[in-house]
């Protein structure tokens, strides 16, 4: 077996697990390492280093995720084959499904400040609390809570959620309504079971492209429709032929538009006018604003039973809480009973539980008012650090969610400012990427700063950064 | 708002919360509440009937699954308008989904033994070991466990997902290969997205008629295949036009029928001869193999890269667990990788994290032994009650499972056989109700009794009023 001498900096602004992920893929990439050669066990190498095995097993996973190494049952990790290892590099490029494994990393290895708009801040998480409520929920008296429980979710989380929903964002519905579903994604999923295959879909451009490759996987012939200030313009998708429309309305990502009430009616209309219609709501950051009245849903203004709403505890809660919400029109939990009763819950009742003890002690109200408080710090203090930026860039996406947009008045690509952020060690995300077709019809680059998972000292140093990039 | 009142009775087989609900139902049906009419307050009427506030909370729960019954957000329960409850009748009789709610009491109302195929014993469950990793992974310093993990599932668990696997079924496969996912409801949700749509799968007859509902709502042209003593014929299935096949080699469902090997090579050497062939194993209830060495999984002995293997925790462990697992040939990874990365994962990291310890310390493989134990001692109990059966039944399915299967040799119906056995208070399921198509082609009944859920006592109890009710 082979032997890694590996040098490690203590202090170094790079974590021991990426000094280590670092030398050997280095080594790799450079033939050092051959393939089929057998790496020393995380044990043996963590012992050699004087380092814990799990920052080896850090490494090791970072490697294996990027397909530098393979693992053997019994036998240990081996280099890869090179072919596919080049293989694997040259997918990168254009690979559209490719962030999932990096993601997991909450730093990407290049940089040192990551203005990812994904992000949520998880040092104000009530731990405590939440061990407590595992506690109690797992102890005597509950084993019926390990059997498996309704398709739909338990009833009193549904009650619970349809209180929440009713009381903060206007949501007319009853918990006959309401499916409770391990993440958007998976909702999603049902949904297409409930819909039916192939029903042509209208969506904003830009748009959540998570969203847009989820229909595009269902074989949805997707339609994008171009935005005004009051979101999308629903003269442009009457001239299409759709039955279906994804849209953001009290937050869009990555816009940040809100669309005001008379687009909202013209929406509605627009559903209303022919049997088989429906808008899908994704209610997306709509805890978060923090400035003026807070806005209703869409659904809230729905008379005729057109919105299909979406929302998770993931974002508002923590991204290890794999548990959405998607509120149905009665029309739809017939077509829900008739078709799709049969598919198993996705989430576990001891975790619906815990989730329904959360809201129904008032932690989690605690909790969202403490996260606004925090979130808005941070918007303020980064509309206050971004002041002398405004000579170059308009601001816009301000008043809620987690990120804001830049856009250079001065005719700089979005390719040039990303760059330039990076010089600088700055992550920082082009508008383009959530753009159907790819790109940003403006000629003006648009860039987003995600500012939730960032303390302000980090947000005071990226923006410091950033100012000497781009000012 | 109307008063109720309710005669309880204390020591009476159905328990309190059943008297309540079966109360308020005759009433609804018998016309004394009327629609729109509302109920007093689940406290209230707690208070009245000196129960807990939980009981009555578990009848209005059951009345409102089954429609009986409304709740309005902040208004309270009212009685259903009477044509909902009659569309809601109507509908039940046909109505292939319906099962979901009612699954969730573990017994029937009517009946006093249920020989449920589907219940599993949670009398054995370590749950106070359960409680302790739950401890142990929430507490401090794991924190990074409450970000969203990686998309195919965390790696550690993956990896020790892969040791199980090639120890005890001789599955071949990476970690790479294993998608870690919410239910095998939900993982074949993924496949139809990695495989595409339309496409036409061949199925045993009879089958897992959750799995054919599935398959059904993708809207894949299902053909079902006859079976043998050993299983699908492949001769059968070599003259119709299918991609995919949907098998249990290890122990079929519903007949437990054992595959050999001999039959599992023509099925390879099927899916052998043309590039876009695969053969998913459902290897459903492996673990529970009471007689005979053991058999390999499927998977074990295919060479080229064709079966795509499930399986899931949901049985071993707790219903509970929404934890499964599919195990991709690398030439659908690649797919997987192209098409379906994006799909967030749909369980959380500290579920993982759990199972990932409970398996990691040896905690999961001598709770399967203990189950195994337990199982057999029922299935021998099972065996050795029915021996003056045997002059008017043939039993088969033994040996492995949770299920044994009676058939009339004296050509009595399977309906004849449920009635006789219900007007003794004991619920046994027909084996039609696993063929596509409604019906067993055999003129002789034939009926499943699963001793999964039971006690020894229950068993017994349930076996002596089934030898009145036969014999």
């Amino acid at each position: 077996m082979l032997e890694l001498t590996i040098e490690l900096k203590t202090g170094s602004a790079k974590c021991l697990y990426e000094q280590i992920y670092e030398h050997i893929r280095k080594e790799i990439k450079e033939g050092k390492l051959l393939q089929g050669e057998r790496l020393p066990s995380t044990r043996l190498l963590a012992e050699n280093l004087q380092v814990a095995r799990s920052t080896v097993e850090l490494a090791y996973e970072q490697l294996l995720s990027e397909g530098y190494i393979e693992s053997q049952p019994y036998r240990g990790y081996f280099v890869s084959k090179v072919e596919e290892l080049f293989r694997l590099e040259g997918k990168k490029e254009k690979d559209i499904g490719k962030t999932t494994l990096k993601e997991a990393f909450s730093t990407d290895v290049d940089y040192i400040y990551d203005f990812s708009p994904t992000q949520i801040d998880m040092s104000r998480f009530p731990f405590s609390v939440w061990r407590k409520l595992h506690k109690n929920v797992l102890s005597d008296g509950n084993e019926k809570l390990y059997a498996q429980g309704n398709a739909r979710g338990d009833y009193g989380l549904r009650e619970n959620i349809a209180r929440y929903l009713h009381a903060s964002r206007g949501v007319n519905c009853t918990p006959e309504q309401i499916i409770v579903g391990a993440g958007n994604d998976y909702l999603l999923m049902l949904l297409e079971k409930i819909l039916g295959p192939q029903i042509p879909i209208a969506m904003e451009n830009p748009t959540y492209k998570r969203a847009y490759q989820i229909f595009q996987s269902f074989g949805y012939p997707i339609t994008t429709v171009d935005m005004d200030e009051n979101g999308m313009r629903v003269e442009e998708l009457r001239k299409i032929d759709v039955r279906l429309v994804y849209v953001m309305p009290s937050h869009q990502y990555p816009t940040g538009v809100v669309m005001p009430i008379g687009r909202r009616g013209e929406l509605l209309k627009w559903a209303n006018e022919q049997a088989d219609r429906y808008l899908i709501e994704d209610d997306y950051d709509s805890e978060f604003r923090y400035k003026g009245k807070p806005i209703p849903s869409l659904q809230a203004s729905d008379k005729n039973d057109r919105v299909i709403y979406i929302g998770t505890f993931s974002k508002s809660i923590a991204p290890a809480i794999r548990v959405s919400y998607m509120v149905l029109p009665m029309k739809l939990v017939e077509t829900y009973e008739r078709k799709c009763a049969f598919y198993s819950t996705t989430v576990s009742r001891i975790e619906q539980k815990i989730l329904d003890e959360f809201i129904r002690e008032g932690y989690f109200e605690r909790h969202l008012n403490k996260m606004r408080k925090c979130y808005k710090d941070k918007h303020d203090y980064m509309l206050e650090l971004l002041e002398d930026f405004k000579k170059c860039f308009i601001i816009t996406g301000e008043n809620a969610g987690l990120h804001l947009l830049l856009t250079s008045k001065k005719n700089v690509s979005e390719e040039t400012l990303i760059e330039l952020a990076k010089l600088q060690g700055v992550k920082v995300y082009g508008l383009s990427e959530s753009y159907v077709g790819g790109r940003n019809k403006e000629n003006r680059g648009t860039v987003i700063l995600g500012y939730g998972g960032m303390s302000k000292q980090e947000i005071e140093e990226g923006i410091q950064a950033l100012r000497k990039a781009w000012l």
